[in-house]
């Protein structure tokens, strides 16, 4: 048995006390799984590198959750089940400490949805991880970004701009104060895949979408994938309280470009208005009305941003973009 | 639309020339697909990165083709059918032509198995890529590690040794003639998946792996996990023909703990050798006996190796292990 092996084996192995779902686990050389009749697999794949994504000195534990997390968040965006996920690890050598907190972070999350490691690789490299989630939707009510309608409301659970605050102040580029950056800090290190909301909105939203690149951005898909524009109030979008007091044009920024924050943006007509704001009391999560969604309209944007006198706004930042900041 | 995303569409979206099989493809945030009644589905993740796996300045090309290639051929090992894959990139910045290359020879391959772009991922960071592929195949008869029987003999497709010779060559160790390297380089760099050969195993087979940490490794881990032993004769073994004139302590490396070979090992009883014979006619691929599955010896080696005079040989090393070299 190679290092390499034995490295899986030890901290990603675990007692068989939940029998898994799968029928073949990690081992050989692929996974085994079957789905349940009538049931479509939906599969996503996202990668974390270190120096782009996360500070190379990142809490371990917390790295582990959030690996997770921003990839249970592409099925919460689909309404889909979690069932099981594969973890390749790139790593620069090996530390058990932190693969013991890594792995830990990991499973406490897997735990809590359920979602069962089938497999994955363990390579030598510079620190970064890849992960490809598998839940489980019906395949006709699949939360796509293709479905939303003229007319529909936009709606965003939770609150925005937590996370990219929390990156301006780990940039030195604003200092905040112990208390709201503890709250921002949270956001941007365990964010909370909305996965019970993705599947309770199975039938009730038309599209939607989870937003790591910011709202103007991720909203952009679902108008792009729909043929659609969007209008959304600035005064409606829900803001980070980290952001109480921060300056206007950093605070707006953080809300409307912000990535990282992985809070579900969709749409659903107004009929449906009702059954959402039960959902918020139920899930004891925010459901807020931001927008609507209508025809496109020639050479605007497609998302336009109104302040409280209904004028337009121009926003200075669209969306995160990694490769931006190379020569 | 984020140059991120523009570059995955160009990239890697193709006209649908052929319409693909998944419910739902790249451009959303999952994929959807279904399994047909009665199939399992075969999931593998492996992951290459520069200056562990290949060379930075490696062919994008090849290394397009290699790293779906070493994922099919995972699935080849568990005798399923490509279907689906997806594609996590890392890149330490933009380069059109290293992209066009890459995608160039990924879809060559792809197309010779009909293997679906479903997903991925791009990021900014050290080269390196994350694929994950999905096959069918009925669950009763999948190709696993742990199906091998005491009696059952060893068989190994085509020739091993030629890449890890490759490998040498390239990293100074030895001085290959423009002959030999060309052949040994063909391995290491466009390594054939043995796809068809995986799935007309079914039935035939009890055990199988791919060989890509060495012989003696991977037949190790059939040996572990259906916890046997295995006696091998050196001199059965097929050799890459670039071996040939090669000192023999380097050879015997190549051949017993050379990677990346991607080669099939598998297990059979004995009363199935006509049809592996013809099999490997109607291939027009060699497969070759060489040694035989038992019960295991105590404190012996699970794979003992025996030279012609049935001397037990002892291997100078057992695989390759990417951590090894860390100090």
């Amino acid at each position: 048995m190679t290092p390499e092996f034995s490295l899986i084996e030890r901290f990603f192995t675990r007692p068989a006390a939940t029998p898994g779902r799968a029928l073949l686990g990690i081992g050989d050389d692929c996974a085994l799984i079957r789905a349940t009749a009538g049931e479509a697999l939906a599969i996503s794949t996202d990668t974390l590198v270190a120096g782009t994504h996360f500070f190379a000195d990142a809490d371990a534990g917390k790295l582990g959750h959030k690996a997770l997390a921003v990839n249970l968040s592409d099925l919460a965006a689909m309404g889909a089940t979690p069932r099981y996920v594969t973890l390749a690890l790139t790593l620069p050598h090996i530390d058990e400490v932190w693969l013991a907190a890594f792995s830990r972070g990991f499973f406490a999350l897997a735990d809590v949805w359920q979602v069962e490691l089938i497999g994955g690789d363990t390579t030598r490299g510079p620190l970064s991880m890849t992960l490809t989630v598998l839940g489980a939707v019906e395949a006709g009510r699949a939360l796509r970004r293709d479905g939303a309608k003229a007319g529909d409301e936009v709606w965003v659970s939770g609150t925005l701009g937590g996370a990219a605050l929390a990156l301006l102040h780990l940039q030195a580029k604003i200092v905040l104060a112990p208390r709201p950056l503890a709250v921002a800090e949270e956001r941007l290190h365990r964010p909370l895949p909305r996965t019970q909301l993705g599947q309770d909105l199975l039938g009730i939203a038309t599209a939607a979408i989870d937003i790591s690149d910011g709202l103007l951005a991720d909203l952009g898909h679902i108008c792009e994938r729909s043929r659609l524009a969007a209008s959304i109030e600035r005064a409606a979008i829900p803001m980070s309280p980290a952001l109480l007091g921060v300056r206007a044009d950093l605070r707006d920024a953080c809300v409307l470009a912000g990535g990282d924050d992985y809070e579900l943006c969709f749409t659903a007509p107004a009929a449906q208005r009702t059954r959402i704001e039960a959902l918020a009391g139920t899930l004891a999560l925010s459901l807020t009305r931001i927008g609507v969604m209508q025809a496109p309209d020639g050479g605007k944007a497609l998302v336009r941003v109104f302040d409280e006198k209904r004028h337009e706004v121009t926003p200075a930042a669209v969306g995160y973009d990694q490769f931006a900041a190379m020569s």
